[in-house]
């Protein structure tokens, strides 16, 4: 599997964007529900919904909208700069991993290797 | 301050290199001592060297060598290795980010602006 980059993005002491929260964004873009997306995750309606809550208030325009009521007790759905924000930090991800390849292998290479398994 | 990324280098479910490791090693090869680098990081003896201990274990080289009784007690010093694992986490970052400065550039503008101060 190799040296694998994990990214936050970090925008004050108080608002970050990682792999957990794109994580659910997509899941919310496929399950159309906030709950039905973070039982995906097997995260809790409430954390999923605090998770949400974040992205919200990090920036100028939604990333979630929320519809109330309905036959199905409403939903969920991303928006247009919801969807921007996902393929952005896909697209950050692509490219720390691509200008690094080189250093990730040779610290995948440096590894310890795992002691050969006994015959039982 | 502007957006800015955090990367963990993940080996496997098991092993991974972020930046608090990294700064403990920093402060080890400045200190010359586990117990003083953990201190100016407001780290415990105890956390300082289980962090050490996990790098050593991750790596088929050792990152960081201890020596043992003296007249202060000993001390640590950080190895070739571990001066080439900065060294690379570092250029791993600094790459990662010239290579998504218009894209963080971009997240930061969408950010919600604080709302303006209320004259007292």
């Amino acid at each position: 599997m190799g040296a694998r980059l994990v990214l936050r993005i970090d925008f004050d002491g108080r608002h970050a964007v990682g792999p957990g929260k794109i994580r659910l964004l997509e899941a919310i873009r496929d399950a159309g529900s906030i709950r039905e997306a973070g039982r995906s995750l097997g995260m809790s309606y409430r954390r999923a919904w605090l998770l949400v809550a974040a992205l919200n208030e990090c920036f100028e325009e939604r990333v979630v909208s929320t519809q109330l009521g309905g036959a199905h007790g409403g939903g969920a759905t991303i928006t247009e700069f919801g969807t921007r924000l996902i393929e952005t930090y896909r697209e950050i991800e692509r490219e720390a991993h691509s200008a690094n390849a080189g250093r990730l292998a040779t610290l995948d290479a440096a590894r310890r290797k795992p002691a050969p398994e006994r015959q039982s």
